[in-house]
């Protein structure tokens, strides 16, 4: 088991990383848990893992919510039935909240334990691995609104993040892969020799070996922990944790937001973000190849789906940072380890950079 | 005018408290507004002073929403129209909401600005003498639940508070009075002079006199804003807030939160809680009698309404309470100017007190 401890202010905790962490949940948490403590749960996940995360806490009393699986269930209406079970049960501002699940289940339990009388304690029990090393860190929370998704939200760290690797058993292979995409990120923003790590380690991670995953997932963590503690409220820093997810966004918008995972597009994303680099900040070309090597090792897209168009991408990118400096600015790599915020860079480029993309 | 600093960490923010205020807003404001405002306001509160608000910020482009009027529209439906509405306005992170109106107002548009993208700035333009008073400084926002008042919140300080006495013109009269039974509540807990000043100027208060306000609100701003920045999360001192409120909530519950108004039911309370202080701590009963002669001078009820039995109010406080720390514990007085937070009183004193207010 690996523990890594996130420091942000006065509202540092640990996260536990490792095989076989839900059967110890009741020695690693101890103290952070309440008399009242609700696990939230969907009906993908609990069948899996409920009993075991309750044997794990053992003599703790536990209350269960079940809520549908699925990003459209990521609502207000999804917060208000986990506050009426709150109220329901009569739990005071000392208790705790349980989020037993992947992306969705974590924000939407978190948002509730930040809304709840104000604010409770949670901890976060991931069971994807992008919420293992995404979420988990961080502490954002939120709700989707019919025209934006994370609309409605806050920042509330949980007291505790327990990444059990063995739950990663039942996952998809294809949510597995997504996973690692925002793996590799952290490698290209923030860390060269862990990329390196995974272009000799890439085999084990997509086999589930634990040691691999425990590895990646504890490295993942300290990467992005070290960037939000620099900037906890996301004015600066953070951005580069972007790398990938301006292109990647407008992928997903332009296509729905189906057929693609959000981790497939990031990747897409990245192996774009690396081309423009090599026009932009002298980005090698050969290091460019080792991205793209990468991603295709981990069995992600590098290249786009057919019928998407040079035009609509980049209106789609345009309207995505239109709103919110009016200026576009991009991710861009420098080097295998140091990534950059800009708005320096050609049109043309960008746009030759999508022509390459959409063929 | 009066100019406080709420000191904060962080997050200190002004407030400013006099006449003719709203005409001045562009100038008291300045750059803490933003080139996206959005004005929430009540069907009441807005055809009184929205036009003033607007020409008072001038050159700024402001919209405006108005929902309906009352503590039914205190919800998360209106928080969702809030957050509708700044999407459709596609407003950014750097937005200003600003919350012109009463209690229920400031509560729900704090809260929208609490969680609209992980927050926002907003601006507190309190119309009530009780808004005035109480919610301007704290940072408590929220909406109630079917199954509980302000169950879903946030702690989030405004960037300014505009208190205009002028607003409160149109205040009804009882509704001024039940703002002075929180004024009054101040001088008890924190600051026996400020209580002295209060027993020779009720009067001017009353007729609305705008330098009386002006001193009365800032004085009781500044009381309240020492405790809380002593314990901005409440887990300590800001209990002693809660003067006349545990009999208070007690007595609005038996009424079913009709009839009186929640000043008015504080008022008993704090009569009530001088009763007990008297056979308690020591309080002097000629003390009490200055407490009990102030409320009557603010024509605030010092009785309680036929009715009530003193098992049922007995029993309503207990299970107040007892969610909450599992034992009663009672904000009284030690002397006028110093309350304490106790829960050691003779059961046999409370039920005395009880019953002489329950006839």
């Amino acid at each position: 088991m690996e523990r890594l401890d996130v420091a942000l202010g006065d509202r540092a905790y640990p996260i536990y990383i490792g095989a076989g962490l839900l059967q110890r949940a009741r020695d690693l948490l101890g103290a952070r848990l309440s008399e009242q403590t609700l696990i939230v749960s969907n009906t993908v996940v609990a069948p899996w893992y409920r009993e075991q995360l309750l044997e794990g806490l053992s003599d703790i009393p536990v209350r269960t919510l079940i809520i549908e699986d699925g990003e459209q269930h990521k609502t207000l209406e999804t917060l208000n039935s986990i506050i009426t079970r709150l109220l329901e049960q009569r739990f005071n501002r000392t208790c705790t909240l349980v989020a037993l699940g992947g992306g969705v289940i974590g924000d939407v339990t978190g948002f509730a334990a930040a809304c709840y009388q104000r604010g409770v304690n949670y901890v976060q029990v991931p069971t994807t691995l992008l919420a293992q090393v995404d979420s988990a860190v961080g502490g954002k929370t939120a709700v989707n609104h019919r025209l934006g998704k994370n609309m409605i939200g806050a920042f509330h760290q949980p007291v505790a993040v327990l990444s059990d690797t063995d739950t990663l058993a039942t996952l998809p292979a294809r949510e597995l892969r997504a996973g690692v995409a925002e793996i590799i990120k952290y490698g290209l923003i923030n860390d060269a020799e862990f990329f390196g790590w995974l272009e000799h380690n890439m085999d084990g991670l997509l086999r589930r070996d634990p040691a691999c995953l425990t590895h990646a997932i504890a490295v993942s963590c300290r990467n992005k922990a070290s960037i939000v503690a620099r900037d906890e409220r996301e004015d600066g820093v953070r951005a580069l944790l972007n790398l990938g997810h301006t292109f990647g966004h407008a992928i997903e918008t332009a296509l729905n937001y189906q057929i693609w995972l959000h981790g497939e597009a990031v990747a897409a994303g990245m192996a774009m973000a690396a081309h423009l680099s090599v026009q932009t900040t002298g980005f090698p070309a050969a290091e460019a190849r080792r991205v793209n090597a990468l991603l295709q090792q981990a069995e992600l897209p590098t290249t786009l789906p057919d019928g998407l168009s040079c035009a609509q991408l980049r209106e789609l990118m345009s309207v995505d940072k239109k709103a919110r400096h009016g200026q576009l600015r991009l991710v861009l790599l420098e080097e295998i380890g140091k990534a950059v915020v800009t708005a320096d860079f050609e049109e043309a480029d960008l746009e030759a950079t999508l022509r390459v993309f959409t063929g």
